[in-house]
């Protein structure tokens, strides 16, 4: 974790809890769906928050990971658990919950990842693809976990979007700008092509001779 | 690995080997039950048993671990193995024999990993959380690989056993215990709990609103 | 990695890239079949090809990998993933391809992963393990992220080649050959032991009193 007392850590601290909280509960939920009990929910909503940057760390050698030792990190899914867990009927049409935290966390994920992995002096490419790998390996952990291809394989706009936010972040900052400035219009992007992707139905590319599902 | 000298380091190296033959055993009858072949029976009781441990060490950074430069750390899952090829039927009734092995090695894995990641440096929370990883990690890839939803999200008290039993041993250790004084006691409420939960049907609690499977 | 300008450094890198193709065309191949589109095709070739190496440097401590460094590493399993996407009509009768690519990048891996585990300073025995690892490790990653279970515990001589591949790899070292003069007929052992074990149906032996499926 870089130094928090500067503007950048601050950012990156504070972007990457948030990412984990909605990440959280994109697992909490789905472990609800799932019919787990208590400490499954908890499991699947750490899981989810931490798994991304958790590989992340291990890839970069960022270990232990700084969330291991920084008790917000691990209270932050353990509260979108208990809300998961408590407040998931009044969250209401769950679809689309699941739809919007998830597609919130890889916004947010993908631009953490990368910043984290260029302050860590990998070069421009790996840290885009690092940064990608945090946005899409926590919710890859949930769905290996829950017993389900995982979506990011599933003939869905979801990979795309998290590379291409990862490596605005990386451009913006190559280009000397600061973290703070780069990373809400990098998550943005990713976050906001992803959700359109859902809504309009946008489809990646299928292999010629392939038929559609 | 903790130097072998030192009272401390043979127990966490002697309770470390019983623990990996016991969820090795329970990894090799999850293989024999899945009709696999020899070394499908091999593979899964090595990632049985060495997997919670490979992914504590992985993420406080004892790498390579310790278990991969200790050929008895290897031989003790092949071993397992090759027990459970040859007597599983002999075993008897497998279901509790399961349970049994996997509860026994839940046990002595939340108090090796606690212990070894207090000795890594780590604070008393993320090391017990590293116990709770220890435990159950091993269990999770097994189940992973076996193609069921892991047993740890599966509605049973299992992880929290695993969390306590690493907290009941951290604090010890923190109050200065020896950690041969601490060690049996914390793996006995651990696996006693996880026994007790398993024979009387024990749940967690459920999220409210979903009925109960 | 090791130093590119010594013989085993160019050696390693050239069959490296080469494994990492094969490997990354069966991924791809499985992602085709499997009606994923064409980042679920890139991505699925990514993790095949590079996931064994990925494992392996993770638990001998090479972060971040050199393949996250190095853009060949990075390019040569999207050209993989994309030659499949396009052209997987024509290459016709698939089942038999994806085996074959699949023995090759067996082959290929244990050898380069037990060479790198020997620069590492791993002892011989963790290094031939690594070996193994590093070739059923992205095909495992593979299956578990294509929802089956992996090929290497179902049944077939898969990881028995890949160790004994890896063994003659580190005995030819041991007995200060060159590396150069160690891999090749390594390699052409597995393979070639892998190819004869699927056109005849070899099995390793099951477990008694369980039936054959």
């Amino acid at each position: 974790m870089p130094d928090p007392a500067t503007e950048a850590g601050l950012v990156l601290t504070g972007l990457d809890l948030l990412g984990i909280f909605v990440f959280a509960l994109s697992g909490g939920l789905v472990a609800v769906r799932k019919e787990l009990d208590l400490f499954g929910v908890l499991v699947l909503a750490g899981i989810t928050g931490l798994g991304g940057g958790f590989l992340r760390d291990l890839l970069i050698g960022a270990v232990p990971p700084a969330s291991l030792e920084d008790w917000r990190y691990l209270m932050v899914p353990v509260a979108a658990g208990l809300v998961t867990f408590w407040f998931h009927p009044a969250l209401g049409r769950m679809e689309r919950l699941v739809t919007f935290f998830d597609a919130a966390g890889l916004g947010l994920f993908c631009v953490t990842g990368a910043l984290k992995a260029l302050a860590f002096g990998l070069g421009p490419l790996p840290a885009a693809l690092m940064g990608m790998l945090t946005a899409i390996g926590g919710g890859m952990l949930r769905d290996l976990l829950a017993g389900r291809v995982p979506v990011v394989l599933r003939g869905e706009l979801y990979a795309t979007p998290a590379l291409v936010g990862a490596a605005l972040a990386v451009a913006g900052v190559e280009a000397s700008l600061p973290a703070a400035v780069v990373a809400v219009p990098a998550a943005v992007v990713c976050t906001g092509w992803r959700l359109l992707a859902v809504r309009r139905g946008w489809d990646a590319p299928r292999p010629p001779g392939v038929p559609s599902t």
